[in-house]
């Protein structure tokens, strides 16, 4: 049992190291990016309020918990924003590396059960996969209208931009919050100088 | 349905300043203290990692439900370090009013549901309270260990101070918990120079 117990213990110390992984998003007062850490939290609370946003056949303590894990693999793989430049397969051979690291510290029983977790909401198959995804795509632009731009700002990212890029992703999982977030974002887009 | 979607995304636009309120816990690798939002991510990890330790009649979505909830308050109420000097009374009556502010962003049936799970962790009279509320004990004398004394040290605590603050209320959630901790606080403050 204390083997056990050290194994977990160890895993929860590595995990507290995503409290240092940087993302491209700003808080909503503008005063510093957001850490991965503290970004999953957010996303935990967004699928308890709204989950009335959810399709029939998602199970949302199971949302929560993709919610919780879906970003320690960037302890060892880093942050990917959004709107940069980035080469996909590379990208989750290096995530699939850091998962075996990562998850490998747990006990066996919970290393598969936490990684299958984790797999389902990579592969974004069911449903609810997809209405997590949704949600890890709709925060972000809440962040940016609140803080006059964000990562939209930093990255010279156009409406267009946005919608190929996090559009369909949100839609998939949560029809409405997409119709919210569009128009909101083009409010922001024909309100803003053009450059 | 869009009046109630801009109270649910008001609330969770509020709620990202629970990222600004910092703890007396520091991180893992001493660089700096923590802040409330990333201490509840930990925490709901915390409780995925280690639901072994759950009673029989822990509900552990419930649980993570309390923990992702369970500081809110502080946007209004502030964080109290765990070994300062508070007047509880004063700081219940703060906390109450903070959660009918910020639970009141949200619309009538949300509001009244997530303050009744706030409420629940907060009079820790269930069986998942108390074990949330062991956890959410449980986890800083981890960071503390690892940042080599961390708020014991700020804060000039003795082991003796711990176990009276602290041991009970881990105790009485996750007994196993307890020992694990006592033991290794023990270890810790026997290697510690004498001031």
């Amino acid at each position: 049992m204390t083997n056990r117990l050290e194994q977990q213990i160890a895993f929860l110390n590595e995990a507290d190291k995503l409290k240092t992984i940087v993302r491209a998003t700003e808080l909503c007062d503008n005063s510093r990016y957001e850490n991965s850490a503290e970004h999953s939290w957010h996303l935990t609370l967004y699928a308890l309020v709204l989950a009335d946003q959810a399709g029939p056949n998602v199970d949302i303590n199971r949302v929560i918990k993709m919610l919780i894990l879906h970003d320690l693999v960037e302890i060892d793989a880093g942050d990917n924003p959004i709107f940069g430049e980035v080469d996909v397969a590379k990208m989750e051979a290096q995530e699939q590396i850091a998962a075996d690291r990562i998850f490998g510290l747990l006990p066996d029983d919970l290393r598969e059960s936490l990684r299958a977790i984790w797999e389902e909401f990579e592969a974004a198959e069911t449903a609810s996969a997809q209405f997590a995804k949704s949600l890890d795509r709709f925060q972000p632009p809440m962040q940016n209208l609140q803080a006059g731009g964000g990562s939209w700002t930093d990255y010279n990212v156009t409406e267009k931009q946005i919608e190929t890029r996090i559009g369909g992703k949100i839609a998939l999982g949560a029809p409405a919050l997409w119709d919210y977030a569009r128009t909101r974002i083009a409010a922001f887009f024909a309100a803003k100088p053009k450059a």
